[in-house]
């Protein structure tokens, strides 16, 4: 099964807010990056955005990396901004969202391209990729490896576990090794991923507690006769939250170093904003609840409902997401006196030696 | 007013038949042009393909030409194909089609990406073009130029046609200047496109007749009262049909040249494919005019029916459509007799000389 693309229609611009506060960790690695990021061999330095969905939280960051490298080689440097993503991505959202958000990095002589296709393959030419980014995208596998007892890999029983880890192990590697195809010498790619601490089956990601919730509303939901006991088995979600060990485990063998490593508790950056959304005087604790657990279902509905449910056919399947993340805001709104999540961000500056 | 994509979800593929065949036309100007295409100092070479639409009737000219480059520069030379659209393009389908479709161009080494903004730009970095393709799209222009008597102009009065033709004049050099930009010194850029024989106003493009039944089955339709007078006024396809001396205007104040400049006529491939369809030895001549009629409809409705009704919003717009290519279908049926286009073909080699 191969993975669908994000919600579309601009859906995923509108409620993915905490990956753009992700994405905000790596800026600094991105700007020093970018400020050595060598030119293809045609002058035109090329950046690549792998994961790039619609586009939205792709400016700010495509911005800085457009301004980091103008400093360096002259205000008229021209730059190529490749943004991949699957094949069923909404690049028309992406395409608008580049022209028209007032955000955005396109201004003279940068030009915008779109790449549809897995950034498992090999997508730009050999030596052609100045400078690497890649936020919140590479947790996500190339498909579900295999069935799973729960909907989340940390559910896995033991042998679902190695056949999940196998296939992870595979997709990293896979994945490393077309960087290492790509990139000019002495470029670097930056990479801002939510991953695991913890090691093997013992690892956590943070979102235990919300997938656990998920889970059992999907299991409630086949009990009601609302799904079929085969669309609840094959329901899973193919993301991998990667260890240390892990992400570095292809790096030398594709030629490629760990430039830099950082991973640091992210938490919850929903429960943040709606909690600094309260009016500092006010006592309406209940609104306030009332917006987390909304945004907690609309976040996990726009991240994961897609694939969750890529089994079941339209109309149905939005019917059941919709009844699905329903459930789990109320299962929020029923325990809101601590945050659901604890994500855990790795941000990494991959390096290829330069000749 | 911007001018809207071709119709989405892979109906432009479906029914662009005349399309494909008028792109035949160019197959042999484009394989002599690949076969001198330039790259950068050691780079892929790019091939830029402006208005791809949802890609099907490139895979062809895109094939020949990837052949083409690498019998001169052996079978490993990487070579990017970026196919350009409006923002609003299908680009999944034309993903998808690169990537599925049994004819398509894609093999190792070959890199796809898109560009979804208008080809009235420049859309790739400069002198990074190595080879340059267009079929069936410069006859669009960026925006509808002004009101118009009728939907074509065809129809227009002597100041609308001179208001129509400066915006046109205009595109065409915006076209032209880009493209000097982005080839590099050496390149090529062959062009087909519709064109029209005679001059100034008194110019054919071939689909006059077409055109007009169109025009009164649209008026008729607003007389019962399925269309406003407003929304009958506003109808215009904002496209032109040059002649030769407009193609050549622009080129040499661009540092271009014209290669080669063909016209011929390509007559009504829709008439050719239902006759050719028919069972020899048969009678059902009222098949073949109910199979002629209906493509005339299906193909008019797809590469002109979302810029004719851009004005009507959604669902009406796609009601208003079906009632008037139902109408532009019974007319065709009224009248077997003969074709009902007498298309003109133009075939371009444009060059930007070698330093």
């Amino acid at each position: 099964m191969s993975i669908p693309a994000m919600a579309g229609h601009g859906a995923y611009n509108e409620h993915a807010t905490a990956q753009a506060t992700a994405a905000g960790f790596g800026i600094d690695q991105l700007v020093a990056a970018a400020r050595a990021a060598p030119s293809g061999p045609t002058g035109a330095v090329t950046i690549a955005d792998y994961g790039a969905s619609q586009g939205r939280n792709s400016l700010r960051p495509m911005s800085a990396a457009i301004d980091a490298i103008r400093q360096v080689r002259g205000s008229a440097q021209e730059i190529v901004v490749a943004h991949t993503d699957l094949p069923d991505n909404d690049f028309s959202t992406l395409f608008h969202t580049v022209a028209d958000d007032p955000g955005s990095y396109l201004r003279p002589g940068v030009y915008p391209v779109a790449v549809g296709r897995s950034f498992y393959e090999q997508l730009l030419p050999t030596a052609s990729v100045g400078l690497g980014w890649s936020s919140i995208a590479v947790h996500w596998l190339s498909r579900t490896p295999g069935a799973l007892d729960g909907i989340w890999f940390a559910s896995a029983t033991a042998e679902q576990y190695d056949m999940w880890a196998a296939a992870a192990a595979a997709d990293w590697r896979a994945f490393v090794q077309a960087r290492a195809a790509e990139l000019v010498p002495g470029a670097g790619l930056v990479i801002v991923v939510g991953s695991a601490v913890g090691e093997a089956m013992s690892r956590r990601s943070g979102a235990e507690r919300a997938m656990a919730t998920l889970r059992d509303a999907l299991a409630a939901m086949a009990g009601d006769g609302l799904l079929s006991a085969g669309e609840l088995a094959s329901a899973a979600i193919p993301a991998w939250y990667r260890t240390a060990a892990e992400w570095h485990a292809p790096l030398a063998a594709a030629g490629l170093t760990m430039q830099h490593f950082e991973e640091f508790p992210l938490g919850d950056p929903l429960w943040d904003a709606a909690h600094s959304r309260q009016d500092p005087g006010g006592t309406d604790s209940g609104g306030v609840d009332r917006a987390y657990a909304l945004s907690v279902a609309q976040s996990l509905r726009v991240s994961f409902g897609p694939s969750l449910l890529a089994g079941l056919p339209e109309p149905r399947r939005s019917a059941v997401a919709t009844e699905l993340f329903d459930r789990l805001a109320a299962a929020v709104l029923d325990d809101p006196g601590r945050p659901w999540f604890q994500w855990q961000l790795t941000v990494m500056v991959i390096a290829k030696p330069a000749r």
